[in-house]
């Protein structure tokens, strides 16, 4: 079952992880990916203006012909001014060199404190053995080093078919509630066989994105170090046509299947809820309404409660800035309608109670206003949510 | 002690509240402010979308000469369609005629259930008592018949001298989190027997509300019954000039007043937090700051947890939508320096504590970009704020 696997079913790719002490010790904190050849990438970053020196230097390199990525866990390297850009173009370097690659072709990714410099000499002295440690199989220790208040490794995995042959795509992601203690991040990296040529991978990456990653929330804070990264072979003779409608199609699922996994993992959640809103005017507005219900409080707390509280959802659409009318809107628990074009259906109350009690919840609005979709995943707000962020202490 | 008293205080108005049955037994759920003197009015409701029946009906009389508004708590007509609306007509009507006075000089508000028809025979039964309870000293009564989940009833009061002698200004509201069970409502009502002419009511006020009332956040939420309204006696000669200075100048203490009392009494709330922006590029950008860091659940977990995390705030700032630059921000927690242009101070950890164990707690935000300044007050989010609205069932 070649779905289930990660990151190292990934021909070109080896990983490695180890414990720098940067923060605690004995724990993997330092992580490498390495491309056997030179790549091009494509990235997607926060637009938090305050953003982490990491996020300036990848940011500036994306262009570049790439060669690997460094993560750190434990120290997010942000609000950390020109020394912190120094540290990660002086850990980059230490990478380059170790790999003998240009410095230039090293992407660099972190998450964990804000506001303390990182133990740059430390983590140049781990680089050696990371460097030393690279292997294809590593791929599921890398998804597991790069954790924070995760609480399973996740990992993607998809292959398809095309006219030039059999090419896979792979993935690991970390979140947990798009906040580690003290403020972090989203973090992913993408791995493909598929050779892309850049300018492709650019619109492709950041469509899939929006589709994916940019339709969840959790607490909808938006991180100083939210990093996404795809790596794909630089050739000449890139995918087109057909065959690129192909790996867009495959890279689409391993990102959906990333931020389904990072939604169930969401700190403290105890639900999955899928926003589906239909009928609205264009797929901007049902986007606005998705989010709107996604990110409410109320709602969140209800699904917490298993409470079928359609109210706070027909409030939540009413705020999105989306048209919706009151005589046209709709909402679903499953299968059963709450509201009919605004008119409250009562079902019966076991049946209410019923459509609340999976750990997986379909909540479809239809917006009666045209043909607009969108599709949101949201987790619950839990007693445990607020434990984890109250809890962890600077 | 003038400014302790309430809206018994101020000249020419009466109150009533009953127990009218609407969802519960033994509960005050109906509420009556009559003037006995023609009034003014100047209102501000909510901007959702799909709002209810009595906000409909009240905005469309605001401008009318007015003489009451009659308010029902359990029950916030939402949802409820033209049956709804009439059914709101149906009972300012009855009011108005057990009053003596123009069905279209009664305004409505209710708060409570969405998506449940008013038992509008039961309300109109009611009235004829309602009526004749009404007393210049049932205005404490009254606070306390329209809250919902608020543990306190809130009012606020201040006289004021200018060139024409005496007037007061009081008002209550009620609110417990911008949310009651069932997604409801912040209910505001003010009386003044300082005449003031309605153009001014009008800009006055919403200039009043959006330095108070739209500059606190307890959840973030906006309800569908959402309701601000001001009488004020309709005479020829009204406050001009200095004299109307000094009217605003009181309005807004009241304003401020209960938006502090209703922070306070937020839904499991043990903190609140002043969130003072200054040095922003303008008094906008200020204000988008403010309500970024006001609104972001991890800012508000870390205060109950009483966490100075100022690596929470700064990347809020970051996302707030207004111009900021991490080397020109600086975040203080009470007179504590957790961050000075950029720069994080790491001030000895017990002082750092100390700043965030008061219920009351100001945090400072210079953006060092301009002159803008704003002011925000929110609170914290407490395990119980997860209870209350997790627990309450539809």
């Amino acid at each position: 079952m070649p779905d289930s696997e990660g990151l190292s079913s990934v021909k070109g790719f080896r990983y490695a992880a180890v414990e720098a002490g940067i923060r605690y010790e004995h724990r993997l904190d330092l992580s490498l990916i390495a491309a056997d050849f030179d790549c091009v990438a494509a990235g997607v970053f926060t637009t938090n203006k305050i953003c982490a020196a990491p996020v300036r230097l990848s940011r500036s390199r994306i262009n570049n012909t790439i060669r690997g990525i460094i993560i750190n866990a434990t120290n997010a390297n942000a609000c950390t001014g020109e020394e912190g850009f120094r540290n990660a173009e002086t850990i980059t370097r230490a990478v380059a060199d170790a790999v003998g690659v240009s410095p230039e072709s090293i992407l660099a990714a972190s998450t964990g404190i804000i506001g303390v410099q990182l133990p740059c000499e430390k983590i140049v002295r781990a680089i050696p053995k990371l460097v030393s440690s690279l292997s294809p199989q590593n791929g599921s220790l890398l998804a597991r080093a790069i954790m924070t208040t995760d609480t399973v490794p996740k990992e993607a995995y998809r292959s398809f078919t095309c006219s030039r042959g059999n090419f896979s795509i792979a993935g690991t992601a970390k979140g947990a509630g798009m906040i580690a203690p003290n403020m972090a991040t989203l973090l992913v990296f993408l791995v493909t066989d598929a050779p892309v040529a850049k300018s492709d991978l650019d619109s492709v990456f950041s469509r899939c994105i929006n589709k994916s990653l940019n339709a969840i929330t959790i607490d909808g804070d938006m991180s100083t170090n939210d990093t996404a990264i795809i790596l794909s072979p630089a050739v000449r003779d890139t995918l087109s046509g057909k065959d690129l409608s192909l790996f867009e199609e495959a890279l689409l699922d391993v990102l959906c299947d990333l931020a389904e996994k990072l939604v169930m993992d969401a700190e403290g959640a105890t639900k999955l809820a899928r926003i589906i809103v239909e009928g609205a005017r264009d797929d901007d507005d049902a986007r606005k309404i998705a989010r709107a219900a996604a990110n409410s409080l109320l709602v969140k707390t209800a699904l917490f409660g298993m409470d079928p509280n359609w109210g706070r959802i027909a409030c939540a659409a009413g705020y999105s800035g989306a048209e919706v009318s009151e005589e046209r809107l709709s909402i679903y628990f499953g299968d059963l309608c709450l509201l009919r074009n605004g008119v409250p259906q009562n079902p019966p109350r076991e049946e209410m109670i019923k459509s609340m009690r999976d750990r997986d919840i379909r909540i479809t609005i239809n917006a009666g206003m045209g043909n607009g979709t969108f599709r949101f995943l949201t987790s619950d707000i839990s007693y445990e949510y607020v434990k984890i962020n109250a809890e962890y202490s600077t």
